[in-house]
């Protein structure tokens, strides 16, 4: 038997429903309340009109939001590149492995200790706010190493994506076709069962278009459905193709021609966001504004990783897109909820209206748009999962 | 009776002393272990070789580095300024009041309001590692008002900043010198006897080179130390004057000449860098590299208020000062403790060596260098304050 919790006396709820409160996309109610049955929502409103419920919990005059859909990270590693980091920021040359580095420590991890470090980070991320995340493969590049990272990551989410087409396995680079047709064939074979998702790094020095739309188009024949790694360090036709093959999201989207964005405007898939690695990287931000105003539907994810992102914050995201990206607070407040949730093809989850998971996040502050406002302060307050207050 | 406690299993230790460990400026000891007996350290060094102690803190492979040093805020202060930061970050015209929000705000606030904010602020700093702060009254303007945030700050810490001279008063907007000679005067005697410092806005629309010579020399009379805002929004006579009048800090240094640069390296006074405010307004970055490589003595701080920098966290100061200033992430965990200490001209805190007061910061991360390479996270996972376990 489930039972009913209130949480009332909310500043601002952010329901994402434009058809409530504000009637912005936010759909902001003041002074609002949430109803809990179970794992589900069952209502939301004023404060002044919630239903009874079994129990109630006072939200004292702050902001609830949807829990964060982290739509794109890669936590399925050991080790990290603290070295590599530290020279890169310090200006000194090193002789880096790169993501090399990462698939060796990986291939050499049991299988306990990926288990560990993944359910370390997830629980970072959890009092960070994010209760939704995807994650990939991609640090094995073997049969046996990429179908192992997936078994592990379907422990701990429906959000699974096989990431062979990483980079070029290390043991292939002399002959990168055998690759794909090692990721095609009897890796995907392997992978599939406990994947959602396929997705390939399109870029120069990784896969090209051909390649990443081989790679993809014998996904989908397996049941997977594509996502992609496009236009991340420079022009190329991940973004075209993303659209064409009816992919969930563009990944990275930092240099984009015209008939980009038109494309991503013109079809289903969303362009997801990843300023830790422009931050991390010192590199050009992609420009979120341009997408906004061609009317892209835009998500705003972590990319969690040790090489070029290694940040777990979604807060953090926000802060910078606003600062550095041409989004609003409301945008980016949006885009780290609802827009993580598109970029996963979710209805149930970025939202708080009846009949969404009843995942939560508590700010410490007022507002949604202290995310921005106050820029690396640790503001989550509190958690619920499916129902269950975690944090 | 006083007990001691020995921290051990420490993977990197900050120390601050350069004559320890690997003899780089932080002074790095691996496998390290630090003894506190009450409110000192007593010993700091190799694990293997620590000396025996009543209680022992396993930090589990983890870093420990001093305390952060806050040399720069701005706590004292009632409302917030949501809406104005929102419009400017969403492009919106926004009629706002600006500082004089928050004085109003300020000014009609009880003194338990207040404290109430200024102690929900530092234990927001102190869960994020800041031990040592700085704070400034600046958003009263009247003898009355000033003198009661010094008097509410006092209690709260040693390094109290007394800055009626933020801008000139609304109430004396037509007379400048009739408000500079009230904060030389009878401001002045009513708030000497509550601060350490004192501080003026050296800005274009705020205090002229003269006005702020006038203030500072007058301060020092009374027995106050200077310290200056100088050369955030424009270049200007600041920086020079905090140096010929052996300021402990010049802070922010957004807008340097050579003269400038040369005199902050010829001289004691410590360059103080906010990258908070940079942030949150999109403003131009200050050039750490450029005074780093002078010889300058460089701090890293929050400029935390409400109106230009609402960021508690010195760790998010850290990578900022990695990512867009310029410097190492060595350079950045320094001048957050050991150069904060040098802008207080405090020798006991900042560093983790005999005699220091117990002040130590653990993360959950095996190196100080995870501050900037893991951004946004929050990494503090253990606090102890003048040897006391406070978070
Ligand atoms: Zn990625
Ligand atoms: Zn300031």
């Amino acid at each position: 038997m489930s039972s009913s919790t209130v949480v009332t006396n909310i500043a601002t709820l952010v329901t994402n429903d434009p058809s409530l409160g504000d009637g912005s996309p936010l759909g902001l109610i003041q002074d609002a309340a949430v109803v809990v049955d179970g794992d589900r929502v069952v209502w939301t409103g004023e404060a002044g009109r919630a239903p009874a419920a079994d129990h109630r919990v006072d939200a004292a005059g702050r902001a609830v939001l949807p829990g964060f859909v982290d739509s794109h990270s890669h936590l399925v590693f050991a080790g990290d590149r603290t070295q590599e980091f530290n020279a890169r920021m310090s200006g000194r040359s090193y002789s880096a492995g790169g993501i090399r580095t990462t698939v060796a420590a990986t291939r050499a991890a049991t299988d306990a200790e990926l288990e560990a470090n993944l359910t370390r980070y997830l629980a970072e991320a959890l009092r960070q706010g994010t209760t939704t995340f995807e994650t990939k493969s991609g640090y094995g590049l073997t049969v046996e190493d990429e179908s192992r990272a997936l078994r592990i990551a379907a422990r701990h989410t429906d959000e699974v994506t096989y990431l062979g087409a990483h980079i070029v396995s290390p043991d292939h680079a002399d002959d990168p076709a055998a690759y794909v047709a090692l990721v095609t064939g009897e890796m995907l074979d392997a992978c599939a069962p406990h994947a959602r998702w396929i997705d390939v790094f399109c870029e120069k020095g990784a896969f090209d278009g051909d390649q990443a739309r081989a790679i993809l188009t014998a996904g989908k024949a397996k049941g997977l459905h594509p996502r992609i790694h496009a236009n991340q360090l420079s022009y190329g036709p991940g973004v075209q193709l993303a659209v064409e093959l009816d992919a969930a999201s563009a990944d990275h989207c930092t240099h984009l021609t015209d008939a980009d964005v038109d494309a991503l405007a013109q079809g289903d898939t969303v362009a997801t966001l990843l300023p830790g690695a422009e931050f991390s990287t010192r590199a050009e931000w992609p420009d979120a504004r341009r997408l906004l105003d061609a009317g892209v539907t835009v998500a705003l994810s972590t990319d969690c990783n040790p090489g070029s992102s290694f940040t777990s914050s979604v807060p953090f995201c926000v802060a910078l897109a606003v600062r550095d990206m041409g989004m609003t607070p409301d945008e980016a407040v949006w885009s780290a909820t609802a827009g993580g949730a598109a970029a996963l093809r979710r209805t149930d989850v970025g939202r708080l209206t009846p009949g969404a998971r009843a995942d939560l996040t508590l700010l410490d502050a007022p507002s949604h748009v202290h995310l921005a406002y106050r820029p690396g302060v640790p503001l989550v307050a509190g958690v619920w999962r499916g129902g269950e207050r975690v944090v």
